[in-house]
C-alpha cells in the first residue's frame, strides 16, 4: 500500500488527525517491505541520536539535519585547524544510524572512539577524522557525508544545517548582570536567562539539501536536546524557519527528560515550548511528546501545546534506570502511534472495547 | 579439483618442478570457484603492496606479513605517542587488499589520505588512525587488524611480523668511515655498505600468527621492496628465519626494478640475492623473478639463483611507463606461471608446438 501523506484520515483511537493514515500500522511497513514515511529529524548531540535510534525502527526514509555550531573539544580544534564544519554532531548522528549487526555496531564504536594521550591526538574522535578525510578528498560537505554513509552502510542520510560553520550568540541575564556570550560551549555553560539568541553570520543560509528534505518530508521531528544550542538554531536560521513553517510535513516536538545544566535550569517543559513559539511565532505543531514523570503541570503543558496546534502525547519514553535517557524502543512506539494518528491519552485505565 | 601442495608434478613447459600442480591452470581457480593456493607475502611498504595487488588476482588465500620497524613520519609519531606498532606498512598492505569496486577503491583512498596543515594532524594518514583506534578498542594487534579487514571487506589477512615494535640497526661503511646507524629512516638514508644488519631487541619473537601462516602456506613470497629495511628483517628475526627455512611451502623472491636510493645503490640484483644467502644460509628458494630490462648479467644472476636452489624467471613485470613500478597484472601472470610450474624461459622466440 502506498503512502498518502497529507490525505485526511483518522487515528486508531478515533481522534481526527488530518493527514494521518488510519489504515496503515507503522510496524507493518517493515513487515510489508515498505519504507515508512519520509522523516526529517533536526537537532544535534545526544538528543538527536536518541531520536534517530528510535526513528530507524519505524522508517527507512530518514534524514538527520544537524547543527554545526559546536566550538568545543575535538570538533572545535578541527574547525580552527581546517576551517571546516565542526564534525562532532554529524558523527554522532552517523553513529546512531549504523547497522545493528556486529559489523555495524563495531563501526559505531570505532566512530565514537576517542584517542587519549598526552599528545596531539588527545581527545580526537576517529569518526571526526574520517568525516574530515572525506571532506578533503571530495571537497563537498554533503557528498563527503553521503560517502561516509555508504562506506559504513548507515540507514538514512546526515546533512549539516548549513554549508558553513555557525557561531551561536546570546545575551545572558543573571539578576542585574547582562552579558553577551558567544560560542556554543560558552552559551551552554553560562548561568542565567537567555535572551536574543542568534546565530552568526545572521544571513547564513540553511543547506539547500536540508531545505529539500524538509519540503519533501511527511514528518519533521524537533528535539530532544540542548534547547538553545541544538534545537533552537534550526528555528533561528531564517531560511530553515521558513521551510519548517511552510512544509506540508506534520511536526512533532520531543521534550527533554531533564534540564540542561546551565542552559535551561529554571525552565519548565511548557517554557521550552514557549521558547520555540517566541522565536518562530508562525510555527504550528501537530504533536508534542513528553514523559509524564517529568511534566510539572500537565494542564499548563497541554494548554501551551494546544496554543501551537499540537496534541500532547504523554508517554513513558525514558529508560527504566536512573539515567534520564530516551529509550529507543519506547520512543519508536510513540513515533509509530503519532504517524498513525494514535495520539490519544493512554495514561488512564484502559477503556472497554 | 582440490589442491595438493607438495605433490610432485610437471609444469606446462615440461620442466620438472616438484610440488607444482601440472594439471591446474591458476586462472581457472577463480573460474571454478576455488580459492587458489595459500600464499604468504612478506615485506613492507610499496614493494609488499605491489606483490599483494598482483597476488589477489591469482588466489583468495592471501596473508601479508609486514615489517614493524618504521620510525619515520606518521607511523613514527604514533609509535612514540602510543607505544604501539608503527601502523604505516600495515595500512599500505590493507589498502592493497581492498575490493576493486567503487566502495573498495574509495576506502583505499580514505586509508591512504593524509591530512595536511599547520597543526597537530599534519601528515597523519587516516588509515593509521583507524588501525590505532581498533588496537585501542580491542587491545590486540592481530585482532585489531582482522577487524579493520572485516570493516573494509579486504581480501586476505594482514599480520605484523612481531607483536612489538622493532628497531633496525646496521654498521654502515663508507670508505674508511664506519658508523653504527639505528632506525629504519637512518639506515635507509645513510650512504655506504651495510654490514651486520640486525633488529633490536635481538630476541624479539616473530608473531605466532605469522609463523602459523608460513607453516601452512603453499607459497611464500619475499620482495620486492627496500632490501635491508623491508625484506631482510624477515630473515633476521630468528624464529621467522627458522619458519621460512623449515616450511614445506615453496619460495619465490621478487627482485627490485631499481636501486633503493642510499640502501642498495651499488648492488647488482645478484648481490641482492647474496645478501639473503648471507643472512639465511639455510634458505632454499624455488623461483627468482626479475625483469630482464634491469638485469645487469643474466648468467651471474642465474648462477646465484641456482646456488640457492631456484629457477630464474625472467619476465616483463614492469609497467610500460618510465616509472619503475611492478605491473599488478604482469606480476600476477608470473605468479600464476610459478604456481603452475610454468617457469621456463620465454625470452627467446616461441618454439613450434
Amino acid at each position: 500500500m502506498g503512502q498518502t501523506p497529507g490525505e485526511p484520515g483518522h487515528g486508531a483511537t478515533g481522534i481526527d488527525v488530518p493527514g494521518a493514515r488510519a489504515t496503515i500500522d507503522s510496524a507493518g511497513w517493515r513487515r510489508r517491505g515498505e519504507e515508512g514515511p519520509a522523516v526529517v529529524a533536526l537537532g544535534g548531540g545526544h538528543g538527536l541520536s536518541a531520536t534517530l535510534r528510535a526513528l530507524r525502527h519505524v522508517t527507512q526514509r530518514l534524514t538527520a539535519v544537524v547543527t554545526v555550531a559546536d566550538d568545543g573539544g575535538s570538533s572545535g580544534r578541527l574547525r580552527r585547524e581546517f576551517n571546516c564544519l565542526p564534525p562532532g554532531d554529524l558523527r554522532m548522528a552517523l553513529a546512531a544510524l549504523t547497522d545493528e549487526t556486529e559489523w555495524g555496531l563495531t563501526w559505531r564504536d570505532v566512530l565514537q572512539h576517542r584517542f587519549s594521550g598526552e599528545g596531539e591526538l588527545d581527545n580526537h574522535a576517529l569518526g571526526n577524522l574520517l568525516i574530515l578525510a572525506l571532506w578533503q578528498l571530495l571537497g563537498d560537505e554533503v557528498e563527503g557525508l553521503d560517502w561516509v554513509g555508504r562506506l559504513l552502510s548507515i540507514h538514512g542520510r546526515v546533512i549539516p544545517m548549513s554549508a558553513s560553520p555557525l557561531v551561536i550568540e546570546a545575551d545572558i541575564v543573571d539578576g542585574d548582570h547582562r552579558q553577551r556570550v558567544s560560542g556554543q560551549v560558552a552559551v551552554a555553560s553560562t548561568r542565567g536567562r537567555m535572551e536574543n539568541v542568534r546565530v552568526v553570520p545572521e544571513d547564513a543560509d540553511a543547506h539547500p539539501e536540508a531545505i529539500r528534505a524538509i519540503d519533501a518530508a511527511d514528518w519533521v521531528i524537533l528535539g530532544p536536546g540542548s534547547w538553545y544550542t541544538s534545537v533552537l538554531p534550526h528555528l533561528i536560521l531564517p531560511s530553515m524557519r521558513r521551510a519548517l513553517v511552510g512544509t506540508r510535513a506534520r511536526k512533532a516536538v520531543v521534550l527533554n527528560l531533564s534540564a540542561q545544566s546551565g542552559e535551561t535550569d529554571d525552565m519548565t517543559l511548557a517554557d521550552h515550548l514557549r521558547v520555540l513559539a517566541e522565536y518562530a511565532p508562525d510555527l504550528r505543531l501537530d504533536v508534542v511528546i513528553a514523559d509524564p514523570s517529568v511534566v510539572e503541570d500537565v494542564a499548563e503543558l497541554s494548554a501551551v501545546a494546544d496554543s501551537m496546534g499540537a496534541v500532547l502525547m504523554l508517554r513513558q519514553v525514558r529508560t527504566g534506570d536512573a539515567l534520564c535517557h530516551h529509550d529507543p524502543l519506547r520512543l519508536a512506539a510513540v513515533f509509530r502511534d503519532a504517524f498513525d494518528g494514535a495520539v490519544g491519552d493512554i495514561t488512564g485505565p484502559p477503556r472497554a472495547a
